[in-house]
């Protein structure tokens, strides 16, 4: 699909404020200067800088042109690398995680403590077209042609995504599952046994910790660096003195912290597991939603071994309630398939079939340049809103994508109190403890900022209260 | 909903057939006698007639009225109780339950060895209704509301079902789940702990055996009787010598023998299990499908001290394809909703909302009774076809419900040869090994009559001939 002019325009200038290399308070070039200094015409250059204005990243002064946003600047610490216990442990599952995960259906609550992103962020209509559609073709087809692996005109569609990004995916690597969550808890399945030991990240997703107590498996976590994600060092030492089993990771985006690996990480990364012949289950559900300029290229893409069981969904790009995702497996394919087959059988057809058809007409990638930009957008303007109101000496991740931020507060704020404080005014905010084996981050939260922003804002300055109350 | 005069009185002249009171060759009553003895106008009669005579349970003679059929007399023996081995086992998964399972998939095969009904016995038109209703309501509705327990609107509808037949469950009983075995795994998962052992029917149910090997538990095998189903007494003995955690059962039209248990039988193995306090996972995702007059009684019915798991779906009776089970758990509520938070967080929501559209609409008991009596005819007409072409000596089971055959061979008929010989001619067949833990019933198959049966009379000849060469 082409992007027009203006627009790459756009992206270059975000990208440049993004990464710092102009900061707030600074002048850009006049729309003649930087029609010459990029090579477009001054209307591509007066559409660049509306939308820019637009989104909030510059601001127009009188006669003077236009300058990077002045609160684009505030820009707290990083929370430091993190520190867990290096020992495997027995998993208990923290009444706290369903509570969180309860308080998300009352609806008059400001939903800042979940993973789901809000339906508005979605191109409901659309679906809602391929919905139809398959709804007309659906009643013709009996369930035999669905079973695991899936419907196959949609995995055709999931393949080609992959390979116009240079991975090497046919439709028979994919299987279609009830969302990640599925082929991540089939994954774990198909390569342990009761009592192993998994590696997973500290702070880490929150449902990794619950599939491995379920399991009858136990932890041991691997500390994170704020922006590299897996600190690989200490995986290697992990994996000379310990038996681990199999490992659990987010390269891109991880959930809570937002980190992203480096390339060369994450080449390493598949390496030194391979050296060992160690599975990696990869949970890439954040991956489709990069604020840079190209899709971060996932660990699978460095698997030669067949060794990582790559899983990712459509739930948090483009069809929350659908329920789809799917499993790229490599070598533990058929056992992955054949668990499917035994658990649920097969995932809703007529969801599959909507889907099939929504990728098929193309304007997938479209829907997600926008979903991204005002990701983009809405994270900005939480950090900002984070600097203004929340008490001094916190520290504040800057995922490069994704959908949270994840928030340091000092050492006299405990996430705990703030969030049962914050729940009877209405706000929900995930504390860190539930992203950890033992209880740790204590005085961390979750933040989701994929929500429409009109009650966020209010919200956030309310969570700020709450904190400088609890110093 | 009111149901015809002519349909109760077809109904009962066909169950007077089913039951052996009105045998083969048998005179019906006249027109104007039966008017008299059934109180019904002569016209009501007329057409009850017609029904049946369509219906091939009788046929007309030329001025000398209606008889029985005559077809319908050759029933042929019943299989004999089976005697499975009464020690506990590990189990290891028949690579030949996913060859089956696999060979489904190839739509030109004759698919009498599926669970799976046609498409063509449901109410297309009527769901794909609902699901273009839904599909435009369903664009307003956040993730949030659709989590486990499931959509509230559905749950609902369910549970008004149950209280309709005099069981006492409410929407807040009901979880939502992807199909019935997705509720039956997570049943047996949160009530065992690897290398417990359950008990299970033989003949029983595969996916039970594969879902206890990836578990990592042990099976104990329940005799089965070829009409009443377990066998209380073996099981009662099992409990004495064994340490059982869990009994998995299907006491309405079990698959694959078809045996349903007495209600006193019922009550009996509840109050069995209640006495050690072993929990009871129930699938009942047959119990729907009766020829007699009403919905058999679930064991849950007799549950007092909630420790009968109840897991159903709409896979069999409605719409395959959509994915769509239940499960009401008593006191494991909690545990099995968290559970399936855990792994695959909720159900598709559009294919939830047709359904508890399609419930509210208020014809599902009419596409019921309309199935039941397809499904009905369906077996007769395979049951005579077998009785035909099936070599002397061949028992059969005469299931009152459901869609399967249990057919026991001359002992000289080898299932697995017989399985291969057939898939060769593109008919699929199930042999009976698949449903034991040793490889048991080595001269049975399971045949499917829920398919259209234009196909299915040519094929059920080729099995018959196919034997015939086996012995």
């Amino acid at each position: 699909m082409a992007i027009k002019r203006y627009q790459l325009l756009a992206d270059k200038l975000s990208a440049m404020i993004r990464e710092g290399s102009l900061l707030a308070g600074d002048k850009l070039p006049s729309v003649r200067q930087a029609s010459r200094q990029f090579s477009v015409s001054p209307s591509t250059v007066f559409k660049a800088y509306y939308q820019l204005e637009d989104r909030g990243l510059i601001r127009a002064r009188q006669r003077s042109g236009y300058y990077v946003s002045e609160n684009i600047g505030t820009v707290l610490p990083e929370p430091s690398r993190s520190k867990p216990q290096l020992v495997s442990s027995e998993v208990s599952i923290n009444e706290l995680v369903f509570s969180v995960l309860d308080s998300i259906r009352a609806t008059a609550t400001v939903p800042l403590g979940t993973a789901f992103p809000s339906h508005e962020l979605f191109p409901m209509d659309q679906l809602s077209n391929s919905l139809a559609k398959a709804n007309r073709s659906a009643k013709f087809i009996d369930t035999a042609v669905n079973v695991a692996p899936g419907y196959k005109a949609l995995r055709r569609m999931i393949a080609v995504r992959y390979r116009t990004v240079g991975i090497d995916v046919a439709a028979d690597d994919v299987i279609i599952t009830n969302g990640a969550m599925e082929g991540l808890t089939l994954a774990l399945q198909a390569v342990t046994q009761p009592g192993d030991t998994v590696a997973i990240e500290s702070p880490g997703f929150y449902a990794a910790l619950q599939t491995i107590e379920r399991l009858h498996l136990k932890a041991i976590e691997i500390p994170m660096h704020p922006q590299d994600g897996a600190d690989l060092d200490a995986l290697t030492q992990m994996l000379k003195s310990q038996q681990i089993k199999a490992c659990w990771l987010m390269s891109n985006f991880q959930n809570p912290l937002g980190s992203s690996m480096p390339e060369a990480n994450k080449q390493s990364l598949v390496s030194l597991l391979s050296h060992y012949d160690i599975p990696l289950i990869e949970d890439d559900v954040y991956g489709e939603l990069y604020f840079g300029k190209h899709y971060p290229a996932p660990l699978k893409t460095y698997d030669k071994k067949g060794l990582v069981i790559h899983c990712s969904s459509f739930s948090k790009t483009l069809a929350p309630t659908y329920r789809v995702g799917w499993t790229l497996a490599g070598r533990y394919y058929e056992k992955i398939r054949r668990a499917k087959l035994m658990t649920t059988l097969s995932t809703a057809l007529p969801v599959q079939m909507a889907l099939a058809d929504y990728l098929n007409r193309g304007s997938y990638d479209k829907h997600l340049r926008k979903l991204r930009q005002l990701l983009e957008d809405q994270q900005r303007q939480m950090a900002a809103s984070i600097a203004e109101h929340f008490p001094a000496g916190t520290k504040v991740s800057r995922p490069q994508g994704g959908y949270f931020l994840w928030v340091e507060f000092p050492s006299g704020v405990d996430a705990l109190s703030l969030y049962k404080l914050a729940l009877e005014r209405d706000i929900l905010i995930a504390p860190g403890p539930i992203f950890s084996v033992n209880g740790d981050y204590q005085h961390c939260i979750r933040l989701n900022y994929g929500q429409p922003m009109g009650r966020v804002a209010e919200a956030v300055k309310v969570i700020g209260e709450l904190a400088h109350g609890l110093l």
